[in-house]
């Protein structure tokens, strides 16, 4: 347990991923895949390597006893390496390793861990997604108050300010999508990434190791050469970006003063230990924390491609803890994400009535953009400002405007009130919500 | 002039797009484009549209006044609308900037500059990566320690570490293209996104708009909607990264203990007020100072996608300013780059004694292998382990390999010392130096 | 202009002190101090020192040429050297900056520059705690809503809010003095600061320099040794997190939803170009911009304190940069955050409204502290949420508590009414205020 | 375990600090002595209050029924309340947690164990210190190169370098006390910080919580007043860099190029898997990255300052999670550098070497000092830029400075090797040495 909310949120299976056993697994897939391939290039002999293969499972070693190892030579893989070599007998457990160094199978294990990360990350997205098309959708034609600077603009609907969210989630799934090809690649080039042990057969070994593991190879497979898991973590990081600014607008619209939307609460929650009729946004507050904690691990993930010569462990080591990080980040911010959108409670008397809150304030731009049609824009845009500026202590924008000679005449009552009925221009909103929706509803699809 | 090694580099022109006038300038286009593509759709009168598109130029407008305005009304674009209008001449003005809001403009023109750097950017990354492709041809065969945690590790050559900074320079350039479909979207949706002014006729103007100006359209044209403009400073933080790695290895490697590659330094530089043979690695510090200051950039480009409901200016600013600070280091950046690439000069007979600093102690892994193949792979680590651990402090590791019972009648003394000549195997290293100089190259030459 | 809100604040001077004409002038006064110093110790002749001394003015000098020779030595001080010799005449030029380094000028030079900014940073907080006092003090009786997690908790007054914030602003005071004794300090120890050239007599002449300068001493003059200074920078962070929290809060309490105050906007103001109506919170927004900004410096003043060695370019040149941004930001910060507190309005009756919203849900606490007395705490939470959570979709807290017969019984309709008036239990806002309010008053004017 | 290294470096103790038990005593220790305040001022029974104080030990509680609870109640402290109630029986079960919020219990008691943290920080600094001082007293004599900018600059002595060291670590030390009476105030001031609830009788209740915890009491209680513990951070992240530039410095001095320190390394040590010579600076490595990733966590303490109205989960969990990371990763910093320091091996041997690596240009400052006396400092700086310049590709300084008709006659061949003798002109290295050794053994002293 980490967070004290996580009795309201099912765990999303990332942390998992990075527990030692599960690395250590996939390390060992590694040691397989390296041994098999390089039976096949005849490095190593192919009983050899049918033996490593078979032995290469978790369940198959003393843990305890390679933690004490890793402890007594204050090496990450050697004591692994080592009980791999005994489980495998002899004489093939001499050829465990060959060729490749330590990072080799660290670092290509770890993308496949990486790998399963992503496929969870990309599920959740499709779950956010479909959630928000539903509520796109269900509110493509629900009239509010769209704010800028925190301030009453325009009327939109609820729809519409989903439909940037979904904008946003669906590029955040291309991202994910386009960096695949760079991120997911073999690197087994030994010592400093030259096949300097395997040489001339060192490429095919490699380009085989990827094969079996399903991933690329790389063209170049340096040890430093680490940009792609760091722009990895930038996507980590817009996603977070997203995440928070979604949470930080269900935090806001939830408070009693706004009162539009509400995230769910189970029955027996609480929001306080003194106050009982607390409600809190706690799930909001979630994705606010993660989303600075995810994003805070983006300068580091850019820090650690600043390697010393051919490699050096100050930086593998911070970009594999920043990696794992916000790997484990994502996943409960996404997961707290679909919570909180598949939950999400909304409430339309009080958008309409906050709607209300301006007396017609909010329709100035109508008003002035109607006027400047036979007076002028700029003309208009002062008439408006007086009347709207003169009214902002209290008192009627309808009768300030009507009062303006330079309204009368041009604007009946009539046409006044309907200019100043916010419900009645949201623009193409309900167009614009339906359309995101049909698009997050596809590639909700595509991800299931 | 902002550093004092200006005088050494050209400027990169990048200041100059983003000077206010400059930017003005984009800004009136994209007025111009919008009054243009309204009378396409009949919301604006033709004879109106041309005449504003006429007068949209800086050089018409009386800028003074503009700075002016700003500073009377605290807005950044109504002085120069109502500079606009004035040089439209009525009726015409009144249609300056009709269904618009400023950040329509604003961020689109910004959008055109960000492009107009965007051409500079890969135009750098053409001449870096030709210079590269060079140091790579020229390199490939050139041994040098290779060194991972700052221990020499195993031989390379010096056309292999350039392949390293290759790869990552032409990922670069691929993720610039990639991104080119997201960030260059005009956004004409008004107010708050949702067409609220222009209705039914919304789209296809902002269609129009972005045909003209070369762009694409957004979807969700609502202002909060910023994250592809957030992954673009992400990527030039990744190209921060790389260019702070690069200068990093070359301050180093210019170190007189290296002394294997120096930054060029034209007659009359100065390196130090009290030490007068001082040649420091001015380009090289530049390259460091401004890679942090960049990638110190991103998290802000990424906290600028919180917005508070349909757009806010606190987080608008943050965006703006970021991304002019980002787009002029990046300039000052890659220029560095060109010149240390262009003009690095590289010391082979330093690289070759450092070589063989060691003893043969960076031929362990060979030996082992070596070995290994007779007694298996770990034992051979222990044999050799042993006597390179028993050399630390001195002594020859060619002795005390050949006093080890395990290696005695395994491989004779030529074996050894052939075994111990860190020239003769340097893996791939030059195949994959040259195997990178093409790519390069390739790629140079579609940037030219 | 900067920003295009620059017209509504007046400047607060710190870009200037930054101009290269003001630092270059601080740079003379320490090199003149350097030889005034030196010919103390009999080092420097006498005559030497006073003619540099007197020729150590910018007016003296010729800039234009100055510039040109930075450009053509790629060297920040020796043009200024070279011509601060040459207007010393000879022979006494050939004394000037005698044994130093050119970051013993730069630094020192700097920190004199930093001095005055200190100066008008204090005095800004003068303001701005004054300003504090009296919205503390008026306010100290106001009731409003106190809300926890955006939630309604229990009732405040407006006196107690600012009161929070005064509390941070007088440790921020507290800081920036403690600093003083670290941070303010000259260094002349030459090249790597061990005052290789002056020897024995180098601790007498930086002391004397320092007198001077009204500067402590280092006491390892190392050029790598800038730890206050980023500890400067991080206090001016810390400054940076209260401005963009109080810019926060009055942004958020501007908006019509919640309306209980507004920064002030002098006449003629634009919000929006499309929209007339609009009065956006553009300082508050600047606030929250600059504080995001300043805030992501404090990492890179950290980073710049990993030097190489005894120094080098990358870091130093990291931290002058640094310096001046933070401090150009953190005057604009203070700038506005004076212009906002002075101007403050503040509306009771929305405060008053807003204290309503929940139907008495606010006075939670109190009923269940009342209730605890009798039924003990745990159960009366319990009843107090079942009764808060039955009326969250809507209905009455008072008749749901009446009809709880844990509640019956215990308190009379009349009790119960009284503690669900929130303005009848603001608890010691107001004490809390007025002691804020005191204490701010007595700093302010300490700082006048 | 954490790090592969942790077998070398003993555990600071600081994890075991933030242990959910550990941290669940202190809130036990707060609402002990919260009771017990409040029975003095006749709030709580006596009696009461004595027995929660005698039921508040961790032992005595089921702490699985707690984590089920926080589970069912999504809610950190209320179940751990619901505990001690029980546990504390009827009817003084119900006095348990009178008048406080969540918060006053969670950081008033994590205060406790940051105070526990902090001792642990001191005694670690002290041990640095120490070390530090040994070296700096014993190195006080030996010379190498002083380097700036990554080339030779003058001669030091390795005592000068560390005493570099030294002097900011002094200030740490410094630093952390300082902040001691800010950072370690109890806050018992209820919901959100006005007494609502404790009245009057409030300020009396907190100072003697405060009294009995050994803590100071705040002045405005608020939840949202965290500004001393981002401070903390901040402190933690000036040590971070310190930390950093240590392990830098010994990474980079450890290069067989440099080869003139040495990190401890026990037998059975392992640096590489597939390169048994391999001897990794691996704990020097942990302070690189440990440095990255605790300074990057300053930030995120900023941020979490920007409280939204009287306090906000969001930014109270990020204070609570960056605190805890930052003292773990403070502890294995601090842990590390005194294995480091405390075992560090010195080569005097190659630093002499080092120091002749440029044939004398080392002591380029004190020929142009010598010269300059003569023939003035500018014009001296030209005879030996020219000398030293001409012979960057090679070639004799000496011959080259005595070729110069403006040398010759000046210098004799004598007087110019002695000025070349680099271990001969050290300046006051030793001297400085020795100072800041004595000022860390009595600083040292007095925080053992």
């Amino acid at each position: 347990m980490t967070r004290f909310t996580d009795g309201r949120v099912p765990d999303a299976g990332v942390r998992a991923l990075f527990a030692v056993d599960h690395r250590w697994q996939r390390w060992l897939d590694v040691e397989a895949a390296l041994a098999l391939a390089e039976a096949e290039v005849g490095v190593v002999p192919d009983e050899a390597a049918r033996a490593i293969a078979s032995a290469a499972r978790v369940s198959h070693l003393d843990t305890e006893r390679v933690q004490r190892g890793i402890l007594a030579t204050s090496h990450p893989l050697m004591a692994l390496v080592t009980e791999l070599s005994a489980a495998a007998g002899e004489p093939h457990g001499g050829w465990v390793h060959w060729g490749a160094t330590t990072q080799n199978i660290t670092q290509t294990g770890d993308l496949l861990v990486l790998k399963e990360a992503h496929r969870i990350f990309l599920g959740y997205l499709g779950k956010v997604l479909a959630a928000s098309a539903r509520l796109a959708a269900q509110g493509a034609d629900l009239p509010m108050a769209g704010r800028t600077h925190g301030q009453h603009a325009v009327p939109i609907t609820f729809g519409f300010k989903v439909a940037a969210w979904i904008d946003e989630l669906l590029r955040h799934v291309e991202r994910l999508q386009e960096v695949e090809k760079r991120v997911f690649a073999a690197m087994t080039g030994g010592a400093v990434g030259n096949f300097a042990s395997l040489g001339a057969e060192g490429p095919a070994v490699q380009a085989d190791v990827a094969r079996r593991l399903g991933l690329a190879s790389m063209a170049v497979p340096s040890r430093a050469v680490v940009d792609s898991i760091a722009e990895y973590v930038g996507i980590l990081g817009l996603i977070a970006a997203t995440g928070g600014m979604i949470g930080g607008e269900v935090f806001t619209l939830m408070k009693y003063e706004f009162g539009e939307v509400e995230e769910p609460a189970p029955a027996g929650t609480i929001g306080s230990s003194t106050m009982p009729h607390k409600r809190n946004p706690q799930l909001a507050d979630d994705c606010i924390t993660i989303s600075a904690q995810l994003r805070g691990l983006v300068p580091l993930a850019l820090e650690s491609m600043l390697h010393d010569h051919e490699v050096d462990g100050a930086h593998s080591a911070l970009l594999d803890e920043t990696l794992e990080q916000a790997c484990v980040l994502t996943g409960d911010l996404l997961a707290r994400l679909q919570v909180i959108l598949e939950g999400l409670i909304v409430h339309p008397d009080r958008m309409r009535a906050n709607l209300d809150l301006t007396g017609g304030l909010i329709s100035s731009e109508l008003v002035m953009l109607t006027l400047g049609r036979v007076i002028g824009r700029q003309v208009a845009h002062e008439v408006v400002y007086d009347a709207a500026q003169s009214v902002h202590g209290g008192g009627s924008f309808a009768a300030a405007l009507g009062a303006d000679p330079r309204v009368a005449g041009r604007l009946s009552e009539a046409e006044l009130a309907q200019l100043l009925d916010p419900a009645s221009h949201t623009g193409l909103s309900a167009q614009i919500a339906r359309e995101a929706a049909d698009r997050a509803r596809a590639t909700a699809a595509l991800l299931a």
